[in-house]
């Protein structure tokens, strides 16, 4: 083969008619005549193929032979005006290079259509499908978005660790992080298991959160954001849980819960126009082939406030919705997802900010409001997802603190560490977390959450 | 309080003397005399402080009294020329707000320097030093700088999983991640500890390297690069070990091992560039007080090519240095960090690529030179570091690479999809690991990788 400098088909658009362009990518389909073939080549890096065309008097039949879907080649030819509708270019090969076959009868992403149920079983081929390409090329997309954002409004980004001695929630499951023998435990002499013998001298878990963490960056270096993953080990098989998924959780110091409805509002906004604007082609592509209305709904919350409301309010209005819920609705229930949809759908239209909570539902670091009842929690819902983002204005005085979380009968030894942070400096500051997961969810008008993530973690599936 | 927007202190110098502004933040110092007292401020935001100046006889000594190192406070006042000499600014203060104070007696952090190893006992608190703020920072900005850097080269980043049931490099200690009860674990016929009844229905670990996943993503997505938490559960209570750090793996089909070593140049180099350009305050805090070559290594490391020889090469070189080695030099030895740093020290005194290392002393899945001894592996060694990259190109033979894994006595069922990559479309590819804390360690001249992570993981300490 002649060395000639590869083009990405992403970047093939830049080249002129009549260039030699070098190009190296999977096959997608052959078809042709017994003059010619047609070879549909992807690179994964644009959801467009290139068509390749061979003349088979050339290469010979025999050659051709092998170049079946899924198989890897390396292609020199002339690039030139495409002869067929829609697309703009194509290659004339003059050399093809075969670097790996896929046997027909083995490979399973041939031609036709596939369920996501199966492709989730083939987890390490399906990012070869234009559904998965366009997936998670958006979701680098979103991450980058996600940091640039952060960047360019002065947040630093923070690396709260996985493996922690405290829940930072006092409630969600756990997985274990552990060196112990299990066929040969380590107990202490009343016979409970002794952690002083495992890696980190106790009892370590996988963190479900970096907040706790996070308000310690903020109350120093002033705004910080966390994205990394986080971890839930409920035993929850639904469309909406994954036991390993990631989270983003900006936290600043001075915000108070206006100041943080506003972030999580431009924050949302910035997100989806970044998609827009960015990922114009997988867009278009899911939109066509999964959600006729995923690109209006994107441009629909652009478009519009987000209504801000009191739980005591919303709470007001589905009661008198006259709308018959699955779940009841009085003050002090915990919302669900039927009763925020309804808001968001049915009754503003429109992406929702909740705020101002019974404290009785909500974590123990809220602010606590006058009324000695509510706590200044701010839940985001969404169309379609419900809650995209939950967060909060944060108790910053001590006393309140540690009033709170006598109620709720927390033990405050492990997490000794933030409890200081009221004692020295103590300043307001408030945050939130998104879900990762929640938000390729909204983007991609996908329906499953294990097909958002590249190789989800649920109960009974760690494979890949 | 007048409302005014709050200015973050690395923003003050755009605003015009005679300005009114709002700053907050935290008071390193408080000094003065009986007229007048001056505040230091710290926000975070910069390793500047701006200075306070508050008369005494308008606010009155007893409501200065609470405002000692460690308070947080809100200042309104008029931004001034400075009187004193190398700061541009200062504030007249002429309303001033007590967040939260901080009790001389307790707060750990009072004006005299601190020693490294104390400061990592309250590891909550460290980011408020000159140190920690700017170490932290700096690490932010080289993380967006990775991000950037990939994002701009074309690159997508994949979210590969935490949890896994396959072990990367068929070395390396593990954490077990379980819900199982231990004081129940559930047990076979056989009495074997009975894994299908733990939450993923098999044994699962934490994972050492997305390298495995990474590979799929680079099959289908042409070019993809991780950055995300690995973990090993080695007892190593050493200045360059932890058991949970952060790492960036690229990974790019149709790459050989010359475009690794190009990438791996290029990426160190616009990483450090990113640095000297972005963090020149921090840096220069840092130069000053703990490694006064610092920015001189950095900039050294910019303008030289690093030398790119064969492993072969490399041993001939310290066998014929005549230099005394405490662990003996011969073709075949697993080189030590001394070796390392002699050839990058003191032979070429220029960061180096080593290649094509011995088979036996390298992963399974590296290209195999047609020698029959060797294989495409390569490191990247720096000056005070040793190695800071290690990659390969990848044997993108299926029989070969099953040949290599035989002779190993891998276990190949937990990665039938890494082996079907090699089946379906296989092509050649190569990626690397970059430790993010070793590069932490290059930038910021520490010494101790506890000192550039926010809360480090090491035997016996999952504190905070």
């Amino acid at each position: 083969m002649e060395t000639i400098r590869r083009t990405k088909i992403s970047d093939l658009p830049q080249c002129k008619f009549g260039d030699q362009v070098s190009v190296k990518g999977w096959v997608r389909t052959r078809r042709g005549n017994k003059q010619v073939s047609f070879i549909a080549l992807n690179d994964g890096s644009t959801i467009n193929n290139i068509q390749i065309v061979a003349d088979i008097e050339k290469f010979g039949e025999d050659n051709l032979k092998p170049i079946t879907t899924g198989a890897c080649i390396h292609v020199i030819g002339k690039y030139v005006e495409s002869q067929g509708k829609g697309q703009n270019g194509e290659i004339q090969a003059t050399e093809i290079e075969i670097y790996g076959t896929a046997d027909a009868q083995e490979y399973p992403l041939q031609k036709k259509g596939h369920s996501l149920e199966f492709l989730r079983e083939i987890a390490h081929l399906r990012p070869r499908t234009n559904t998965f390409g366009a997936i998670f090329r958006m979701r680098h997309h979103m991450s980058y978005a996600i940091h640039k954002y952060f960047n360019d409004h002065g947040f630093f980004y923070l690396h709260t660790p996985i493996i922690t001695a405290s829940d930072a929630e006092g409630a969600g499951s756990m997985f274990q992080a552990t060196t112990l023998d299990f066929n040969n435990l380590p107990r202490t002499e009343n016979g409970k298991i002794d952690y002083s013998q495992d890696f980190f001298g106790r009892q370590t878990n996988m963190t479900v959160s970096g907040q706790l963490e996070g308000e310690l960056g903020a109350m120093a270096l002033g705004a910080v954001y966390t994205f990394g993953p986080t971890f839930r080990a409920e035993n929850s098989n639904t469309p909406r849980h994954l036991a390993e998924f990631w989270m983003i959780e900006p936290e600043v110091a001075f915000y108070d819960i206006h100041d943080n409805m506003d972030l999580a509002e431009d924050f949302l906004k910035y997100l989806i126009r970044y998609a827009l604007d960015n990922c114009k082609e997988d867009l278009a592509f899911l939109n066509e082939m999964y959600d006729k209305e995923l690109i209006e709904r994107l441009e629909f919350v652009l478009s519009n406030d987000f209504v801000r409301l009191t739980y005591t309010e919303g709470v007001k209005i589905l009661e008198e919705s006259g709308h018959k819920f699955e779940f009841p609705v009085y003050w002090g229930a915990d919302l669900q997802s039927e009763h925020e949809r309804y808001l968001v759908e049915k009754h503003f239209k429109r992406p929702v900010i909740m705020t101002d909570y019974p404290k009785e539902i909500k974590s123990f670091y809220m602010k606590q409001n006058e009324d000695g009842k509510t706590v200044r929690g701010m839940d985001v819902l969404f169309p379609k997802i419900g809650e995209i983002i939950g967060g909060s204005e944060r108790e910053a005085d001590y006393d309140k603190l540690m009033e709170r979380i006598k109620e709720t009968g927390m033990n405050t030894d492990p997490i000794w560490w933030y409890l200081e942070t009221r004692k020295f400096g103590t300043a307001p500051h408030a945050g939130f977390g998104l879900g990762f997961e929640r938000l390729m969810l909204f983007v991609t008008g996908m329906l499953n959450i294990r097909d958002v993530i590249p190789f989800p973690r649920t109960p009974k599936n760690a494979e890949f």
